[in-house]
């Protein structure tokens, strides 16, 4: 049965939580889970606040605007989401697959809480793993224009009414208007435990710094590369013994692993971004 | 400043989150940390509230009797905690020293949250340690005449007015009395991610099973050997290289880190027993 | 460029290095890997030697019997392997999909140094999944009798000249004539922590238990179920808030990871079994 | 029994593993170890031999002139060490207390492999926990001159024959006379995941970028602060939920733990440092 989500933050304040679960309390809703975060160094309160939608008395439209007579009183941001919504998603993918087949797979059992709409790239070679999960690829070549093809993977984007975005090991710097447009709502695998090793072959950086674990992070993409707001993140044990392709191979089952986390986390409203920081209710 | 903390079970049910948190508000209190868990499976409802002591329109020994206006409603288990409570504490240990010398430091640095007042062993060596640390010991030999010694363990901690014990690799099997007293209130580590390798030698079991990683848990204590409430555990990688040496020294930095994780858990009222299994709020 | 690899095992005693060494050394072969473990428990000594095949002035089909000269000496049970080997392999799995996915995609980006032959299963429904990644599959139903289907299976295998199985998620007892045959042959992933919650719905027993970590184990298959030489296994930890399906769901990249490491393991010739437990050389 | 332990290192060709198992062989030595690791990438060989020296044919002092006809042939680095040598060891360390006494309660219980003969901090804090475990500590304070201050601990360390120094979160910046006398001797613990967050307060930074993990790095002391080669390291997960008071209790465990275990892998001569990185034989 389809809950409501609630995804609130305000400056700290006694009374919040009373109000809150009073509101769901008084037009019959039942919760199903709540989890807060009162955090003091910044004197910021963050909730989560899921409410079964059967018997409820509002209609979903009327939920935002009824739950102002609480958000008015503690000056609240507030996100309304539904368990039942499937975002039209797509997935940036460069050439490196697994993490791409890794979501396609998961599309295809039924696990993903999205639609898969399309998957695009700068390079051709997943067209044929795309047909075989018939899920839209779109080839975007760079060439010698690269706004050019941002520009394009846009249009594409838009055309295909994308409202998420997955970066499945995309290696292409994605320009301030783009990452703005998609602020909180486009997810990168970065393979490295950030923020160490940013930027380009962080396989080939841990190898030279000679680090004794590798790792992966999922972070929300924005205008600052491999800066943004970690979702998720994760490391396993190398050796001496490894070298670059060693590494880059531990490394697949990481970034699977650690990207599809963030995505599901994501999906179900479990995310709250404050600064560079998430609030991630497990 | 200090806190009051409640915790909190009874049957799932519409409304108990509205009516505690409204009840901490109408007595002026602030909370600043909640945290529940509804168990759909058991249909059951577990919290934990803390709230600040300044400015409680209660005394403390008005709580417990006041909340009963919200406890009779939802028919709850109430405990009712603070969080400057230092309990009267007790450290067993029969041979190996690390888990008991970690406690003695962590007390010495004023980081445990409880009086540490005496050590017992059924052996002598850990007499000059605790001497050092200035904390008590009581030697306990077993000899031909085990429940006697219980009776005698059981003596030394009323004399010392115990309230918690910790037992950090004693050895000792004991009687379905004692533990019945100490019940939630007694810790122990067993070296083994349990449920493996219950009972004597687990790093033997565990070498003779050839397993690739090693495990030590902390529970309450029941009668059923290692059969109780798991509080936390932990493992680290190992391999065919570590024999039952090895692998005994290995455990050594997890056992100590596993139960003082316990520890601190359960001395800042962190942990619910629900049957066999704890919520942990972390 | 191709190596090749012995796997060596006898009772430990001095020389044994030298004279494997010199052996390879003085047909002209250069060592590029060399791990070794004398087990002092057991007084045993196993290696692995991995040497270049240019210039080795042996041919392939010669090595073995050339190095029974060395292998004669200290009583040694050899075996011969070659880097670019690639063995007929199946899988068989019966609903459960994302370990077989996972195979498959390997398979699909070139990453597994095996040839996927064919897909066996119970069930029917992952034949469109193959289908997709063009690899064979037969359902092989079991229906009122399970010796008739395991016949079957035995037949398939034969039929398509299998020389490695992995049992990705396949929920069927084997017989121990079928698991004779495969010895050392055949790896299973089981979803716990081994030795803990052996048999069927681990990751209920897992709950129950009130664990605070789950674990998957990758083991050669036995005739004793789930109780065969462990080669790879991993835990992830997890909370009170997991109820069996997010368990299940927690352990999904758990389990892909430590199936392909083991996979992987054994298809570099990496893994020796002693008894029941592996040598495992990294 | 004590052992010899040869530790080589030389640029990689064809014959090594066999000359130098020879000469133990021909000296009527028994490898009971051995490992090796060829770096493809730098075209390096490292080895470590070790070889009982009940029976060998040569003695202590004999080693090094006689294994140069082995070395010559290579052009080797070679380290001649002993198994039951226990270097005169010193502990630096400020005002965090966990290392040093985990260090104190190792070096009580007779599993550290060393002799600790001194401990000195630029506070005073630590002079009564030295005392209680009878280990002679030397207050240095900083003053208005820190170079004098180093001064001051180069001649404790000279008077007290020190021969290894573990900075046991010993918060001073060493000159690079001071680095480069310890080189390769003295090892530092940093209290986050190196490369991320070098200098000061790692665990507010870590807090402030939002990470998932800490983790803790245990590393030779060079001239460049936090750049050392990295010995062992190792991570553990945190939330939202913890503030820098929380990521620095969660750290404690950690910090011990990849500090012992570096610190015994050293004593145990398992170490060879390669540039920037080690090859660590476990």
């Amino acid at each position: 049965m389809a809950t409501g989500i609630l995804l609130l933050s305000c400056v700290d304040q006694p009374g919040i939580v009373a109000a809150v679960s009073d509101w769901v309390w008084r037009n019959g809703g039942n919760i199903v889970d709540v989890d807060q975060h009162a955090d003091a160094a910044d004197a910021m309160f963050f909730q989560r606040v899921e409410f079964d939608l059967e018997g409820f008395r509002l209609d979903r439209d009327q939920i935002a605007a009824d739950f102002d007579s609480v958000a008015n009183n503690f000056d609240m941001s507030v996100d309304v989401r539904f368990s039942d919504t499937r975002p039209r998603t797509a997935i940036l993918s460069s050439t490196t697959e697994h993490c791409l087949v890794d979501m396609l797979a998961r599309y295809h059992s039924g696990e993903l809480g999205a639609d898969l709409v399309m998957v695009a790239s700068n390079h051709p070679q997943h067209e044929q793993i795309c047909s075989r999960f018939q899920v839209a690829f779109h080839h975007l070549p760079v060439g010698d224009d690269p706004p050019a093809q941002e520009v394009a993977l846009s249009e594409t984007l838009d055309a295909a009414e994308v409202e998420f975005v997955v970066l499945a090991r995309y290696m292409r710097i994605l320009s301030p208007e783009f990452t703005q447009h998609w602020a909180n709502r486009a997810i990168n695998i970065h393979h490295s435990f950030l923020p160490a090793f940013v930027g380009a072959n962080p396989y080939r950086q841990a190898h030279d710094r000679g680090v004794k674990l590798i790792g992966a992070t999922a972070h929300y993409v924005t205008a600052d590369l491999d800066q943004g707001p970690i979702i998720t993140q994760d490391v396993t044990p190398v050796s001496h013994r490894d070298d670059v392709a060693a590494l880059t191979r531990r490394g697949r089952s990481l970034e699977v692993a650690v990207l599809a986390e963030a995505v599901r986390a994501h999906l179900e409203h479990r995310v709250l971004v404050w600064g560079n920081r998430t609030v991630l209710f497990v």
